[in-house]
């Protein structure tokens, strides 16, 4: 037997070797076109509609035929038709593009700054040299920018652009330094973005006007090497061949995204003149090319926090000539950049009252704010919130059961694009759990109750049951792990900073969980301490929201720099009594 | 029939196709031991003495017999034994090393300045990071160091670094950037570079006591692709790859040279952790990977003049980690960091009275220091100086007459090494037009005398023989266009500077020429005016000391760039009266 997982789905499946991709896509979901896979030629190899990325595993090869078809549609390598693949062991297959379905989430509501961008463009306007002017091209341009530095290759192609463009043109600058020489009129452009395990979400914006001009996302490549962070560090640390892969894979994944929006914009990655990624500290240290190995090891120390700088080529960023990348600092190792652009998205620390900032996720982080002081936490969540290690979790996709509800007595939901449900998302498992306690069909203790209608004996033991997708005891087990984790960092933060819950008014919820999840229902079910004064507010992606601003306003980049350093930071497995804390956390509470 | 040269000989000869390169080598030199080409085996390809290097043009293929002795004495691509390779056209060839002979002119006397480096080391020691810290590694090194930044290479390394060497270690910086890291003990060298046309040379420093630790040269390997500047021009400006060629050649000689060096001081390249290279502005130009097309034409400006401070590793240079390569300044097209540098070594701006420096070459830079002001000129002496265009003309090595004088009306000379005459110096054709015109075998115009004894017709015309070696009508009449070159030169900055000769009391002449010149006998010919107060003297590789005086010291490369930047320029193309001034400096002087 091997297991089939489907990407960006979430789903995995277990078939007997020798399965096409395509069946085994058939028995994770009912409705395959919704996941963007068609088999019009009914597995004959001549429609091309079910092609899939093959991220990691082995799969038969390719015939003529398939073969033939994949180059008339341009695929690129690792792509192959479903029909044809035949899986060989357990297999990570990407569905891409889901056309209808992941939430990207590159949305997330922000004022927009005022412009101050890192960068400036300076028109100028030479002289043609004459015989006996001493000063070279550089030289020149330099005096009469009043700049101290040139960037190598922009140096290396200043006489040739100087003679095109008749002495004349638009330079970017930064700093006393020149990075870019373009045609008058060339636009000035920036590019944050947003490195998530999961998800890449890329925004290109006017320096000069501030706007957004397009955003756009992409499932992160790394997914081949691994689903989460650990197993990607397992995967990077094992050699250097597979370092310079995975963190290839991201490189090459930024660059597709950035040359796509460009192009959709009418310019090119030519145009981009700074550029801010933010992301979690592994994904900042697989992109740098730093150590990770120590990340996985007490003490999970980074091999650099603060804020970097560095050419976006010596990452193998093709971007304007000399582009710099600022990569957002991060707090500790497992609170890196994309929480601290989360607390720049919110402005948490200029909260007045208390308010919380939670991003959920395999990992979660949690920030708290109290008189302007900010302090974090990360938990080790699991998969769980995100659908996995739920026997049939998966992401908000078409086809997720992404809403639950009780109706009287009876438990209703919705379904992604509607249609049969092929699993649940993790929202949706909060509310069924939320719905099975007030019910009384799940104890405190988390025990399904036996006998009581609704609650059936499955192949795992009890288990109930939506559209035919089960909920096993198992899976409510992992949800009680996930809650308890948050939970506990909550309760962390607030024993820390002697906070008491009543005073905590605002908690922010970001990323596409944020704008799945019902509060009254992770209220219910424990996730969070009862907050009688909170308002819940879901933030979208507020990591890439965060980058943004961090791009477009060189305040924000110092105030980005100023969080990370001031923000205090516990580390739950050294928190007193940290063990019993969590274990208290793991059952259900009592009453509303 | 082709021509084949020998480097770094200098010497020409012609032969028929087919002709061996040893065979081509006996003609051009009766004693071929002293340029360390031997045949004991008698061309049976067995002893693998006569190897050399193809540098440029086509010859035969090698044989079994022969790859399998070059493959025993280890040879580079491009080597090749003389007594096999038959020449199929124009052949460049190089002997190398040449055992004996060539002054390579790595010395040059100066009073070390006191070490003021630009890069600084520092000890640390760091407590190994615990549970709950929230600095990375770099983010503790640059606290305990008090810096602002880390270069890449140095960043990706450190986490590496800290945990191998128990977090203590000798830290290298430049400003507020962490360089480099190293274990405690390990040295700070500097690396000074005189990328000249003809010969690479090399100073290894110890940044911390000033003290020169090695010096070496070797041929600059750009002689594949062309003898002098403008060739190599011609050849890099033709195509992207002809430019990556000629670049990678001078990169590659450098990496080796510095490799060699360390290798000799007991360490490695790792421990270079600055370097200054100076270098015409070609030389210059081509190293840094900038347009060169435009310097051969008028207006004749560089891409850049003012210094430039680069990254090793962005130019290929294989030194420490995070290592920056400084690059003297130039004045104009033709006046270039290496012209600067002999500015520093000298000191010229400081000379109290009027003084001169001149760097005799294919191109010649004179500068004129008065009241602490210094403007400087270039002229194009062609290679007659350096024994080229004469045709038995060849550099100062093993073989070449290197003086000659009059003993009452015998006309003596010497010969580098001894043995029988090859050829004839630069400074020793300058000695012998001298000698020639003082014993009236020719005339003020620069003709020969017919009829004077010692004046023969040979194949060319008129000619006079020393040792069988021929110097004819047109070999002096190349010279008469160099000297006139200079002189002209001498004359446009006396008369931009409202300078009287009476006025100069010092020249100095650097390079292995200026060791090599007899003051008297260049007076003589005319190519310098009368400066009855000079004294001449002889600088060495002045443009070597400069380059190093500004590795050890920052305040002598803030001096260059200063020097470069104030120094005045003539442009003698422009110059009021130059074709005529060049005429009327043709002609010899009359009397003494």
């Amino acid at each position: 037997m091997a297991v089939v997982e489907f990407q960006p789905v979430g789903l995995r499946v277990e078939v007997a070797e020798g399965t096409t991709v395509l069946d085994a896509a058939r028995l994770a979901g009912s409705d395959l076109g919704r996941w963007g896979i068609r088999a019009t030629c009914g597995g004959q190899a001549w429609c091309g509609q079910c092609r899939v990325e093959v991220l990691a595993g082995r799969v038969s090869g390719a015939g003529e035929k398939e073969l033939e078809m994949l180059a008339r549609l341009g695929a690129r390598d690792g792509y192959r038709l479903a029909c044809r693949a035949r899986v060989l062991g357990d297999v990570r297959v990407g569905l891409q593009p889901v056309h209808s379905g992941l939430r990207l989430q590159v949305a997330g509501t922000f004022n927009p700054p005022a412009p101050e961008p890192a960068v400036a463009p300076a028109a100028f306007e030479l002289s043609p040299p004459e015989v006996g002017d001493r000063l070279g091209d550089a030289d020149r341009l330099l005096q009469a920018l009043g700049r101290v530095g040139c960037d190598l290759e922009v140096l290396r192609g200043t006489t040739d652009f100087l003679r095109r463009q008749g002495y004349r043109g638009r330079a970017v600058t930064r700093r006393g330094e020149i990075i870019a020489l373009r045609p008058e009129g060339a636009p000035l452009l920036g590019l944050a973005v947003d490195l998530g395990t999961t998800k890449l979400a890329a925004y290109l914006a006017d320096l000069e006007t501030g706007e957004l001009l397009r955003a756009g996302a992409r499932l992160n490549p790394q997914l081949a090497y691994g689903e989460d962070v650990v197993a990607r560090l397992g995967y990077a640390s094992a050699s250097g061949e597979n370092y310079a892969r995975i963190r290839g894979a991201a490189v090459e994944a930024v660059n597709e995204l950035a040359a796509g929006l460009c192009a959709e914009a009418g310019c090119g990655p030519e145009d981009v003149h700074d550029a801010v990624v933010g992301g979690n500290t592994a994904m900042h240290h697989l992109l740098l090319g730093l150590d990770v190995s120590q990340l996985g090891w007490a003490p999970y120390v980074p091999s650099v926090a603060g804020p970097v700088d560095v050419k976006a080529r010596d990452l193998g960023l093709k971007l304007g000539t000399g582009t710099y990348v600022h990569l957002l600092p991060c707090v500790a190792g497992y609170v890196g950049g994309d929480h601290v652009a989360v607390l720049l998205a919110t402005d948490l620390a200029a909260h007045g009252g208390v308010a919380l900032a939670v991003d959920v996720g395999t990992n979660t982080e949690i920030a708290l704010a109290k008189d302007g002081a900010v302090t974090c936490t990360s938990c080790a969540s699991g998969p769980a919130f995100e659908g996995g290690h739920i026997s049939r979790g998966m992401r908000a996709v078409a086809g997720a059961i992404d809403r639950v509800w009780l109706e009287g007595d009876q438990i209703r939901y919705s379904v992604v694009e509607g249609g049969e449900p092929a699993g649940f998302c993790g929202a949706a498992v909060i509310d069924l759990v939320a719905a099975l306690l007030q019910a009384g069909l799940v104890d405190r203790s988390g025990r399904l109750v036996k006998g009581r209608p609704g609650v059936e004996e499955g192949s795992e033991g009890l288990q109930v049951s939506l559209g035919g997708v089960p909920l096993t005891q198992g899976d409510i087990r992992q949800l009680q792990l996930a809650k308890a984790a948050v939970r506990t960092g909550v309760e962390a933060l607030l024993a820390t900073t002697g906070t008491g819950p009543e005073e905590v008014d605002r908690v922010y919820v970001a990323g596409a969980f944020g704008v799945a999840i019902d509060p009254g229902n992770a209220a219910a079910i424990g996730m969070f301490p009862r907050l009688p004064g909170a308002t819940y507010v879901p933030v979208g992606n507020a990591a890439g929201v965060g980058a943004y601003l961090a791009l477009v306003s060189e305040s924000k980049r110092l105030e980005a720099a100023r969080l990370a350093r001031a923000a205090g930071y516990v580390e739950l497995t050294v928190h007193p009594g940290y063990q019993e804390l969590f274990l208290s956390c793991l059952g259900f509470p009592g009453g509303a």
